[in-house]
């Protein structure tokens, strides 16, 4: 084995049986076609599964959209990269020419995708009771701190969930007319709903505002309709 | 147990230990507070997984999108809906009186979720090895049918996947211009990628034609920069 992903191996607290899968976990998809991609998929359920399962546990009276925002905060992008430094996973991906000059939103995206294909790979490798292990080691700090009544959201993320968790199409918003002077405008924005066929309109002072507003509306119809 | 449980049981081929899970499984949220909800959140996420798993080890030449596209095949309500009815799950479930009167997609809705929150039910019971057993044998057909060449998807729909897996936001579309007569309109749509700071135009007969060029503009931008 490569001396660094000996530590790698050890900071994870994972021993791989195939080291193929560890190297493919490791390999951008700009540095070859045997790349993350695949592991990245499987990872990502993987994970989705494991704090899923355990939020279920730990929030015994959370509902379903508290816990479905809880799940979010936990395995969003930033918080996949935060993870995967604690790994120094960066050090140890395998990136085409051009990647590694990128740095910012790019470098974490990768890093997260990264961190997702190592968990895809150590389930193959060892199963599902293993790779939970793993995930709830790497999540340990997250799970202690996030709460229900820091998840709170906007009408427009909320509404975009219960979309999703009622397997309907997501929202589309577009502005239907601005009026006023420039530095007072009021904004008519429309929520488009295709799978309802409905349209909710909002207003506000800005798009934001706007669009905020139509999505509350239409969160509203849906709830008492 | 209920006579009409039992068959139930049958059916899905697992006899619950604790029938509290399966009472929950089958409770509406309009039918009562101990609902299905969270039920429902569980077993979407083990759905999800071990489909996951499933279409890796089975299509090992599909890439990423490709698999994504195969499982949103598999896991849609539609699917999931009439997969609740090979159960006869609408015989056992418990709705409020709104509910009961209510058809069509509202319906499609219910099933699906309450198949979810039976999945969910049977991890819980007996575990992820049981739920993997009856979940294969539940989808062993679609399963079988699914294809990579019938998962081909339009533009706007690749790059809403395209930017899920890369944990950015969706994109916004909005009609930029229309110009010429009734009936021989051009639209000028603006796909908005907001965590890319991107603005990308498409142009086509039809708002929704117009939309798709954006979308497969911003796909290439996205591919090959």
């Amino acid at each position: 084995m490569r001396g660094d992903l000996e530590r790698l191996s050890r900071r994870l607290g994972h021993t791989f049986g195939d080291q193929r899968l560890l190297e493919a976990a490791l390999t951008h998809r700009s540095a070859g076609s045997a790349n993350n991609e695949r592991l990245e998929f499987l990872g990502d359920a993987v994970l989705s599964f494991v704090i899923s399962a355990e939020l279920y546990e730990r929030f015994s009276k959370a509902n379903e959209g508290t816990l479905s925002r809880l799940r979010a905060a936990l395995v969003k992008g930033e918080t996949l990269a935060r993870l995967a430094i604690t790994l120094d996973l960066g050090e140890h991906l395998r990136l085409g020419p051009g990647e590694l000059k990128s740095g910012g939103f790019r470098r974490e995206s990768i890093l997260a995708d990264g961190l997702e294909a190592l968990i895809g790979a150590v389930y193959l490798d060892a199963g599902i009771a293993a790779a939970r292990t793993r995930i709830l080691s790497l999540f340990e700090e997250e799970l202690q701190n996030v709460s229900p009544s820091e998840v709170l959201k906007d009408p427009k993320t909320r509404l975009q969930e219960l979309l999703q968790s009622r397997h309907e199409p997501l929202p589309g918003y577009s502005v239907l007319s601005v009026e006023g002077d420039a530095h007072e405008q009021t904004f008519v924005v429309g929520c488009r709903i295709s799978g309802l066929d409905m349209l909710v309109k909002g207003t506000g002072g800005s798009r934001r505002k706007a669009e905020q507003a139509a999505a509350k509306a239409a969160l509203e119809q849906l709830e008492n309709g």
